[in-house]
């Protein structure tokens, strides 16, 4: 794997984990007052749409990639609703 | 503009300005408790990385995206590590 594709990867996985730090977080405190609803809004409509693009091109890891964020982001999202 | 272009823009924009009403918030509420050290941490590194992985691929869209999302993430990482 040349290391263009080895940073991609990094990249993509990174970006893709990073939401469940939060999601361990804040299931441990269940307090959400200083997390954004509209961050969170912004940021599962974005992916959705990432997702839907990964669909319709048929490219793999953009669908897991961002199924897999999606998930997480939803569940922030829905725990920033609970706990608010 | 092709239907996918016009998602992928979308995608795009949505996932770049997430965090600004984050920013915001903080910069209001002056309080970061609930918000997730290691997210933004791990938000940041994989942010970078698709910078370079733009830079390294002359790709302008990445590099722009990424680049103001860095921005914004590394605001936010900065006022979590003021306000702790």
């Amino acid at each position: 794997m040349d290391p263009l594709n080895i940073i991609g990867f990094a990249a993509a996985f990174l970006t893709t984990i990073s939401s469940l730090p939060q999601v361990i977080k804040t299931i441990k405190l269940k307090e959400t007052k200083d997390i954004s609803f509209w961050m969170w809004t912004f940021l599962a409509l974005g992916i959705f749409l990432w997702l839907i693009y990964g669909i319709l091109k048929k490219d793999f890891p953009i669908i897991l990639a961002n199924g897999i964020s999606l998930l997480l982001i939803l569940i922030v999202l829905g725990l920033k609703i609970k706990f608010k």
